[in-house]
């Protein structure tokens, strides 16, 4: 459960120990923990855009009516300056996608097109399939033993706190097709990139290359990867029938949308809180991203609802496309490029509701006493600070060479990869005390930041990732 | 875990118990828990089966490669009188089944017809739902609160061990179309009979009448069915669309399929053993009854690896098509009738693999001395009996009529419910020690009753169900 102490005297004794944060900030800090412990409508947020919105792929109808959604949300819940800003996203549809074994053993399987994949030609693919744990394994063979071929990659992904599996699992997503139609494979298909132990496939983002043929790309559940495996370990040759009806629509507009707590002192100053609208086409989009949609949301508003005013603006940014290449996040770095010095902080919530385990940051040396200090102020909710190697989401990507500091408040991603780009990505899998647990621990961030004097420095240039 | 003892003293102790069952069939039965303890095939079966064929549904392509298996498999496995007989069975098809709510929040949902269900007109039926929480609050309402609308039938199933929120729930599944029909409805839905939390929809055998219009008849996913309820929350006219390929292609041959372990006194007087061969469409049938076959087929088998030989014969029956109406098992009843008396008992398993969790038996009061030797010999178990209130399972109700003693193993269900008749099916959800314990329950008392002097008397009439 959330650890905020209620009673006071844990908050009493962590202010002895603050360096920067004056105490009228840190008891606001502490007046935010237990009002959003008392009640907040992160969940109920959440619940709206996945009842009344549901899937929302870049350029798709419901991405249109996600936007519409958000700016009505964000006025509705008393936000300043709401406004949408355009935002030019690519338009991928999967379509149909059904496939088999077509000998010896013939059985329906269960697959996701991976997104971005063209679809086959009509009627599909039938090859013969050809099964390596890796891409690695792939890079051996012969193109004699692969060409004409349906590349199978049988690899698992290892489950764990921090996501940590997940790196090493989307290489063969992102790089197998193009890997595959290297050696001459027809259509290149993976074990999902995800730990679920249901028959359903995880989507996700796959690349090509101008330089070989476009083969189609799908993802198979892990039961039926099993059942693949298990066929070809008998010994005979499997055909594979594979049938994808994915097409891509070329460019569409969506938009980025924005509401604003404002400040009172600097109001051109921004403490930036992000998630994206836009969500996988599978589920509804409760996790990922609806989850940090209600995070960052709720959060900002929770420090609208403190009879202590915030010196800066805190923003709420819900991107357009993040899943499908970080169009939002790049055009909202365009747009606001030279506004970068203003803004002190960003932080995003993009790995479910599950309780936040660790604080990290990327900030300069001379601004690591305030970064103590919130880590003080953390310490109620249980949440350890990580050091100041923080890296933000991936919305914050293209924010970070502008020196704009940024912060994880990384959650427990045990069951992230469960739900994640399935259609199992639903509201019933958000677990409320979590997701109370990241409001406070989100609001806590962005308050202090938006609340201290001076603001944060620049940060230092990114590591290269 | 299984709790047999293999070092000897518990057995010797309990031997000082038994009434009716001599010493060395009870030495043997020990050695027959034992050596299925150390080594049991019953795992390498269901994978046999749910790899090299997968679904089975009555009449379909897959049943037929299903009847091949089961013959191959119980030669292979070295039984004797290994045969099929020819049953009669309807084919039904579901083909495609998309579904989505229309207005004012499209979502896709996630659908399966009931099995028998008629299709959709081409293109689907969209309506506006109204929503019942029963059969019961649906017989309340007037025609024109219903007439040409979609019913949702939106009752949740009870998660319990032995199975008991089953029944309750199915009534809706069976009976829905006719209720929705008779006022007037042009289709129903229901929230899947079934306690999964994923995005599957649980299938399963509906009725129609003749009396009124056969209207289309679906299962909505639990967290479909969630949203569905949350849109209708909201006040709104709520239009669906339903759109079901299904078809009756009429009937069909399919075979039971029977394996023996011959007697060496009384050949021709049977100990039967029974698992279904037909699974529904959706998954591999690997708990449905995939788990039967391994159980039931490996007990027996077992039985055959004695140093000791059974007085009767135990023999194996695989049933065609149980669940789209126990014709295998209706067609067994017929060609033996007239051999039934010398049928000393029976046994089905067809609820899973988890560990057995209670014994109950459905015999003549005369044979209860031997019934209670036979729970002391399942105690190294920890199987309780649980009185002479047995029913058998759904193959069994043809034989019960005829004076067949019948017996229930009956698996631990709590799980049972969350993949039953869904593409969730699959090898993966078997736990191999509770299959092992499985396999030791029902070998030991086929054994038994296989092994003693007399047989069984004839059971008592069954009480009406």
């Amino acid at each position: 459960g959330c650890a905020a102490d209620p009673d006071g005297s844990a908050p009493a004794e962590a202010a002895a120990t603050l360096q920067v944060v004056p105490e009228d900030v840190a008891n606001a800090t502490r007046e935010l923990q237990r009002q959003i412990q008392t009640a907040n409508r992160a969940y109920e947020i959440i619940e709206s855009v996945t009842v009344e919105v549901g899937p929302r792929l870049a350029g798709s109808e419901g991405d249109r009516r996600a936007v519409a959604w958000a700016e009505a949300k964000l006025r509705d819940l008393g936000f300043a300056n709401v406004r949408t800003e355009p935002v030019t996203v690519p338009h991928w549809e999967r379509g149909h996608a059904i496939a088999q074994t077509v000998s010896p053993y013939p059985q329906p399987m269960v697959v996701a097109a991976l997104g971005g994949s063209v679809g086959t030609p009509a009627g599909g693919i039938e090859a013969e399939v050809v099964r390596v744990t890796s891409l690695d394994e792939l890079a051996t063979l012969d193109r004699a033993a692969v060409a004409r071929r349906i590349v199978f990659i049988d690899e698992e992904m290892e489950r764990t706190a921090t996501g940590a599996g997940y790196g090493p699992a989307v290489a063969k997503r992102v790089g197998g097709a193009v890997a595959a139609a290297e050696k001459g494979a027809v259509a290149v298909i993976i074990r999902s990139v995800g730990t679920s132990i249901n028959r359903i496939a995880h989507t996700g983002t796959m690349r090509y290359s101008d330089e070989v043929e476009r083969i189609p790309a799908a993802a198979l559940s892990n039961p039926d990867a099993d059942v693949l495996a298990a066929q070809i370990a008998l010994g005979e040759p499997v055909v594979f029938r594979l049938d994808l009806g994915c097409e891509y629509f070329g460019e569409k507009e969506s938009a980025n949308v924005i509401g604003e707590i404002v400040g009172a002192e600097y109001p051109d100053e921004i403490v930036l809180v992000v998630a994206h609208l836009d969500s996988w086409d599978l589920g509804t989009g409760a996790i990922d991203d609806g989850s940090g949609i209600g995070i960052v949301t709720e959060a900002a508003r929770q420090i609208g609802l403190l009879s202590m005013t915030p010196k800066r603006t805190v923003r709420v940014l819900l991107t357009a496309n993040e899943e499908f290449g970080l169009s939002g996040a790049r055009a909202y770095a365009e747009r606001y490029e030279l506004d970068m010095a203003s803004h002190v902080g960003a932080v995003e919530a993009d790995f479910g509701a599950d309780h936040v385990i660790s604080f990290r940051s990327w900030v300069a040396d001379s601004d690591l006493p305030l970064i103590q200090d919130i880590a003080t102020l953390l310490e109620p909710l249980d949440v350890p600070y990580d050091g100041n190697t923080g890296r933000g989401g991936a919305d914050l990507i293209p924010l970070r060479p502008l020196g704009v500091p940024v912060f994880d408040l990384s959650q427990d991603g045990t069951k992230y990869f469960d739900t994640h780009h399935t259609i199992n990505d639903t509201l019933d899998r958000i677990d409320p005390e979590g997701l109370t647990h990241n409001v406070a621990a989100y609001a806590t961030l962005a308050w202090v930041l938006a609340a201290v004097e001076p603001g944060l420095e620049r940060a230092p240039e990114p590591p290269a990732r």
